[in-house]
C-alpha cells in the first residue's frame, strides 16, 4: 500500500429529508504524519450506522452536529501503520473513530484492540461492537425479558436487532422480528432462530404481527418508530418495557404526516398500561456492562450460539451510496464499507 | 338520620368529549339492609377525581368502564351504620369504594379505619390517601429526585401535585408548580411553598417555564399532558424522569387537533435524552410503599410540613357538576362532595 494520499468524505450540505450524494464530497488530502503518543491509522473497514442521519443535522442531539466541510463521523477497523505512542504497534489492528477516510490520526490510549483469533475483526463494528452492546444493554437494563415473555424487535436482520432476538432466545423468552421482505424474514426465521418473523411490507402487517404475538408484547426493541411502532402500542402489556435507541423511519422525515396527532394515543397507553419507555446511548452502559457484553457475546460467535450476517461495500467512495440506501433498508445484514485490507 | 330512601348517581349515557349533565342520572333506591359478613355504610363524603372520566368511555384502560345505568364509580369516607362483619362495629369511619351513593353494602376485611385524631378524616380523600399515594409513589419510586434537581408538576394546587411539590422539597429539590391562575399559583407558592408557580394561562406561559428552570427539568411529573408536556419538553434534562399518571388535558379530547403529528418529537426526546417515561397506577407500589407513606404524610400533615387545601361541594345531587368543573380546573384543592356528615 504505497498511498501517496488519503481520501476523506466529508459532508457538503445539510439534507432536507432523505441524503443525496451530493450531500457528501470526496477529497484528497496529504497523508498525515504522527507526532509524538500519536499513531497513523490505516482504515480498513468503514462503519455505517443509521446515527449518523442524526448528525448531519444541524440539530442538538445527544452528540454534535458534524459540520460542513467536515470529515463524516464513523467507526472503523483500522491497521496501526505507524506508532509514537506507548500502546499500539505497527500491525495491531484497532476499533477507531477515524471517520469516512482511508488514514486518520489518534492518540488515544482506549482504542480497543482487536483479536481475529477471538472473532473476525469485523464484527467489532457489528454484533461484537456498537450495535451489538446497544442491543445488550438495551435488553439486559431496560428490556429484562423474562423467560415465557415475548420480546419484539424491527431490522431484525441487522446488527442490533439479529442480537436482540438471539439474546431473548438465550433469556427464554419468545424472539419476534420484523424485517423488510421475504429474504430477510427467512434469514431472521431460518439462520437466526427466531420463534417468528414478520414482513413490516406486507398489507396486513399489523395483524400478521398481532397474530405471531398472542399473548401480547412484553418487550419492545424499538429502532424504528412510525408505522412499525403503530402497529405494536395495541399489542403492548401491562408493564411493557421499551428500549429506544433508535428511530430509523423518521429520521428523513419532513413531513406533516396525514394531520393525524399521535401523541394523545401514545401517552394514553402508556398511562393505562404503566409502559416504562425508556431512551438510551449504548455508552451510558459501558462503564458496567461492556465486559460482560464481550464475555457472553464473544463466547456466543466462538460457538455459534450467536450468528451475524455482514454486507460489505468496496471503496470509500461508494459510503454515500450505501449509506443513503441503509436507510431505506436495502442493506442486509450489517453494512460495511471494505475501505483497504 | 332517619333516612327511608338511599339516593344514588348512575352513568345515564357515555359522554362524546366534554360529560354533560344529562350524561348522569339521579335515582333514588331502598336503603339496603346487610346480610351476614356484611355491613351498611353511610356516605359522609365522596371524592371526586379526574380518573372517573375514564370510566365514562367504553374503552380498555387500567379498570373496566363503568355501564350504563351502573353507579358511577368513586371512593369516599363513609361511616358504619349497621355491621355483620367481625371487624367493623357501628360508628366506624372507613375509606370505601361505595360510588357516588348515599349507602352502600360491603363485604370487605380491608376497608381502612380513619382516625380523626391521626388527620381529619376527609385527607383519607386527598393528600392521606389515593391522591397523595399517587404523588408519593410516583415521585419516590420513578421521579427519584436528587438534592439540587428540578422538579415540575401541573396541577400544582390539587391533591396529587401540591403533595408532589411538598415532597421534592422534603428531598432537597426545587419545586416548581403549574397551575390555572393566579390565585392558585398564589396558594401554591406562598402556601405551599413552592420555589415557583406558573400560570399555565399566561401567554407567555412556556417562556415563564423556562426562566423558572434555568436549570432545565429533571423530573416532570406529568397528570395532565397537552399542552403543558410541549412546554416541558424542551426543558427536559438528561436523563430526565416522567412519572405518568394522569392526562387530564386528553381525557375530554375527541379532536384530530391542529393537524401536527407530535408524536415523533416526543421520541425524538426520548432517543436523545435518554429520557424515561413510565406510566403508573399508584396500587401498584401499595404492597410496598404504602405503609412508609402514612407514616411520612401522616407525620407531615400532623406537623404542618405537609399543607393541602380542600373544596367542598354539598349535596351528591350536586356532584356531576362539580366533576364537570373538576375536568376544566375549576376546583380549587381536593375536591370533596359532603353527602351527610
Amino acid at each position: 500500500m504505497n498511498e501517496t494520499k488519503a481520501r476523506q468524505i466529508v459532508l457538503a450540505a445539510r439534507p432536507h429529508g432523505r441524503p443525496k450524494l451530493s450531500d457528501f464530497r470526496l477529497e484528497e488530502t496529504a497523508i498525515p504524519t504522527p507526532s509524538a503518543e500519536q499513531i497513523l491509522l490505516r482504515v480498513q473497514y468503514l462503519s455505517l450506522d443509521p446515527y449518523m442521519r442524526g448528525r448531519m443535522d444541524d440539530r442538538k442531539s445527544y452528540a454534535k452536529p458534524v459540520s460542513i466541510g467536515d470529515v463524516m463521523e464513523g467507526e472503523s477497523v483500522a491497521e496501526v501503520i505507524a506508532s509514537k505512542h506507548p500502546t499500539y504497534s505497527e500491525g495491531d489492528i484497532v476499533l477507531a473513530r477515524t471517520g469516512w477516510r482511508t488514514h486518520a490520526l489518534s492518540d488515544r490510549a482506549d482504542l480497543r484492540k482487536l483479536d481475529p483469533a477471538v472473532a473476525p475483526v469485523t464484527t467489532g463494528l457489528g454484533v461484537f461492537g456498537m450495535p451489538g452492546f446497544t442491543a445488550y444493554s438495551g435488553l439486559r437494563v431496560i428490556g429484562k425479558p423474562k423467560p415465557g415473555e415475548t420480546v419484539v424487535v424491527a431490522a431484525a436482520s441487522g446488527p442490533v436487532g439479529s442480537l436482540v432476538g438471539q439474546l431473548a432466545k438465550i433469556d427464554g423468552a419468545r424472539a419476534v422480528g420484523i424485517a423488510g421482505g421475504s429474504a430477510k424474514c427467512a434469514y431472521v426465521k431460518n439462520e437466526l432462530r427466531f420463534d417468528a418473523a414478520i414482513d413490516h411490507r406486507a398489507a396486513d402487517f399489523p395483524s400478521q404481527l398481532a397474530a405471531a404475538c398472542p399473548n401480547g408484547i412484553d418487550v419492545y426493541f424499538e429502532n424504528v418508530g412510525g408505522a412499525i411502532w403503530q402497529a405494536v402500542l395495541p399489542l403492548l402489556n401491562k408493564f411493557a418495557r421499551v428500549p429506544v435507541c433508535g428511530l430509523i423511519a423518521q429520521y428523513n422525515g419532513v413531513g406533516r404526516g396525514d394531520g393525524t396527532d399521535r401523541l394523545p394515543a401514545t401517552m394514553r397507553e402508556v398511562l393505562s398500561k404503566s409502559l416504562t419507555l425508556r431512551g438510551f446511548i449504548n455508552y451510558e452502559f459501558a462503564a458496567e456492562y461492556y465486559p460482560a457484553f464481550l464475555r457472553e457475546v464473544g463466547a456466543g460467535i466462538a460457538d455459534g450460539r450467536i450468528r451475524y450476517r455482514e454486507d460489505f461495500v468496496d471503496g470509500l467512495e461508494n459510503a454515500p451510496e450505501a449509506f443513503i440506501g441503509m436507510l431505506e433498508g436495502r442493506n442486509f445484514g450489517k453494512l460495511i464499507v471494505r475501505v483497504a485490507g
